[in-house]
């Protein structure tokens, strides 16, 4: 099977990790075809324009379902009016996974300013995709590096209003769409579900914060009644130790960075971003454009390269 | 020169970890005088009372300031009636410090729980230390660990009431209080000082979150009239990779756990926690009382040994 790799912003890092990523892949697999322009690819490695997906001679040049771009791409200059072509990918890799001609969608990073300014109107890759398969408000971000899995309940909001969104059943639906994908895509029978506190020491019995006993221990109650394998609420600044990571499968996290300081400090380049609650299949790396070093041959492919992997294993998972 | 080290609770992990630090360092020092019951501390290594601080014979023993307990310490089994002899291990051990016959402060962990139920009305250790040497309000919590240090604005309050409690001016007094610490205590010639943001992505420009903007910025341009080599506000969850890390001497958090997890992930047992801002020198382990595994054998005294070198190093910077 082949996954469907987007471009991303042509004038971010995606060509160039896109090159180092089929470099370390081509013998070893798994195959996968470019929604790329052709041609910027080609600066990077060999590419075969296809018409139709497909594994064949992935070890010689990269297959490319071509799409156009409205202009040049000058690396670290990104210009939305290639916003259309950056869109088109991911609609085409999207239709792809869900007619089975991809196993899933890797995307490569997107900046959310310039397609933005181009009038998309989704905050990220993670709602268009689930606006795409039609799963909107069900979409589901789960980080993932060797050593730890981290499951955000909020996003990309303010940590102020973070804490004005966060409820009860919003915890419970992240543990348990978690806990749903742990099991069909990540094979693991019994998954153990950590859910952290908010608070200093998770509260302390209500004296630094009452969200503990308010909202989360109700979350708890009602996961334990799904006989979910589920602890918490955790003090957050010890759950993330060597020891402790070894007592859950995935951490529920209430806000962005306590889910992301722990995991980017682990491991920076190696993370991957999976949604869960899609119908379709889809990682991509958990680093942005990096317009900064786009085109000086610096960027680290290893988050890109563990986003193509775990995609792979998750269809794998899910075709058992 | 002698460290002063308070008994911390007597049924918690204090006198197990303090017979350890003292078979570690009982040939290379520092040495230190323990404030404590000597039949307690005589369980778990030989001891020697003394009548005043000293080093001499070190090797051989534990010298110990006698304090006695209202009743015997139970491991595991925490009592409100040993809060007075807790309380005037601090108190004592201050006194040393102030009247120069100790070097500085080492502080074994106390439950608040337990000394709060006694009548205590501080909320920990450093409000304490603050009030004993008239210094409080003006008391700042610096985490140290190999790899990082860091220093959260606010401390133990929930994560809501810190963002309420955030000014510019205490962001500005912790990061100048930090900066004038590493020159003094660290022998850094020319700090420099990482702000971090408080919200995903450090706001995007006000898009997720106006606190970078409205109180980080102008305390980053306070700073930096005063010749301080400050930078940010730093998304926070990209700021402690290891690349990152290199960047800075010291990391600002705005909250308990923006600094507390990433210190504890790198390096749950060799943290050391330092009070700034203190005339004396005190340095703590960042870790509690332990009650769960008190009197087992189990606990680890990596974090009491590395807060007794950092102490002796301060306090040998100071003396320079």
């Amino acid at each position: 099977m082949t996954l469907a790799l987007t471009m991303g912003d042509p004038s971010g890092i995606g060509p160039e990790i896109t090159a180092a990523a089929w470099h370390a892949l081509r013998t070893t697999g798994p195959a996968f075809v470019a929604l790329a322009d052709p041609v910027l690819l080609g600066a990077h490695a060999p590419v075969r324009v296809v018409a139709h997906p497909g594994a064949a001679g992935f070890a010689d040049a990269i297959p490319v379902l071509p799409i156009d771009l409205a202009t040049r791409a000058i690396p670290g200059t990104p210009n939305p009016a290639n916003a259309a072509a950056i869109i088109a990918s991911i609609e085409q890799a999207v239709r792809l996974a869900q007619s089975g001609a991809a196993s899933g969608v890797v995307t490569n990073p997107i900046s959310k300013a310039v397609l933005k300014s181009a009038g998309f109107p989704h905050p990220g890759h993670t709602e268009f995709l689930a606006a795409l398969t039609g799963t909107a408000g069900h979409e589901i971000m789960m980080l993932v590096c060797p050593e730890l899995r981290v499951v955000p309940v909020t996003i990309h909001v303010s940590l102020r209003d973070a804490l004005d969104l966060l409820t009860t059943e919003k915890i419970v639906e992240a543990a348990r769409t978690a806990h749903a994908a742990l099991r069909r895509d990540f094979a693991i029978e019994n998954p153990r579900v950590a859910i952290a506190g908010l608070n200093p020491h998770a509260g302390e019995q209500g004296h630094m914060g009452t969200e503990e006993q308010l909202l989360i221990a109700p979350a708890i109650a009602a996961l334990r009644t799904q006989n979910i394998d589920v602890t918490g609420p955790w003090p957050p600044d010890t759950m993330f130790t060597a020891a402790a990571r070894k007592k859950y499968d995935v951490a529920i996290c209430h806000y962005h960075d306590q889910a992301l300081i722990p995991l980017k400090t682990l491991d920076m380049w190696g993370g991957v971003n999976v949604t869960l609650g899609l119908p379709i299949v889809r990682t991509s790396p958990d680093h942005g454009t990096a317009f900064d070093i786009a085109g000086a041959g610096q960027a680290n492919p290893a988050s890109l390269i563990a986003a193509l992997r775990l995609a792979d294993e998750i269809a794998r998972n899910r075709a058992r």
